[in-house]
């Protein structure tokens, strides 16, 4: 099996998780699988060496588990995007619609410098709301966005339209 | 300097966080500092690959960064332990007293297996409760303690005391 196989054969589908109706995809047994855990590291790897990042932002929580180790295998910074009232000093916050209410996220104002150019990391590209709030984040500090990394992306939410105009770098290992 | 005095020299003091009275130990710096966050990497394997260590155990949300690289760089499985209600599958529960009030830990049911040799993870030890919820939940998937791992400790909240009937094995790279 290539990696893509390999990912969708051990993500579990969960279905009426966190609401009735969703069919979640539990990535949990992708950290399970010590091997599966590395070679999607080394692919992302792969990936994104080859691309002018300056700084990898991870969405909590799931975006801290390879994006953490991207950024070590990489070399470069790595930045956490949190709910509204979990990161302790000044903040930039960026509120967004959700399908009910709304959300909000942020980043600690000294993460990224002008000019920085930032890839956003997340588990699961689904409407791309996130990870679209993320990048305004990115800009409200004066950064650049350098791509968007994501293991998996439910391709019929059509979640690349939204953020494809913040950067045509969209990356992700296995879609449904 | 040493590794200590690396942590140490970046962590920011955050007063009155979470709560007025508190100082917060900010470590987005050691995430942020690419070498440190690498050495910090390095320097837990070091000592973690000398123990029998059969699964790596990261506590929410701040016990990802780290647990999974140092799980990549083991070759062993990486389990998260969240708060109630965010995992999606079966999970065993345990619930702890806090200062106010009580909290309550999961793992996925599936996710320690009877003998398994579970060392457990977190940035911080402070009052030990919820590592001590979370070697709680270990026994009751039948699996043993192989340790305890933190970045910090604030020893003069004497959490060691909390959590060393579970197991001697408790290693950290900075305290106060």
């Amino acid at each position: 099996m290539n990696l893509q196989e390999r990912i969708k054969f051990a993500i579990r589908d969960v279905p009426d998780f966190p609401k009735p109706g969703i069919l979640f995809k539990d990535i949990t047994p992708l950290l399970k699988d010590a091997a599966l855990n590395r070679d999607i590291t080394e692919k992302l790897s792969d990936y994104w060496s080859k691309v002018e990042v300056g700084v990898i932002i991870g969405i909590e929580s799931r975006g801290f588990f390879w994006g953490n180790s991207l950024a070590q295998a990489l070399g470069v910074p790595f930045v956490i995007a949190r709910k509204m009232g979990k990161l302790p000093a000044d903040t930039y916050t960026y509120t967004y619609e959700l399908e009910y209410g709304s959300a909000a996220i942020e980043i600690h104002k000294d993460a990224i410098a002008i000019g920085d150019r930032a890839m956003i990391h997340d588990d699961l590209l689904a409407t791309g709301g996130t990870a679209g709030a993320v990048a305004e984040l990115v800009k409200m500090a004066g950064g650049q966005i350098a791509g968007f990394s994501f293991l998996l992306a439910l391709e019929f939410l059509n979640g690349k339209e939204v953020i494809q105009k913040y950067s045509r770098k969209i990356h992700y290992l296995a879609s449904y």
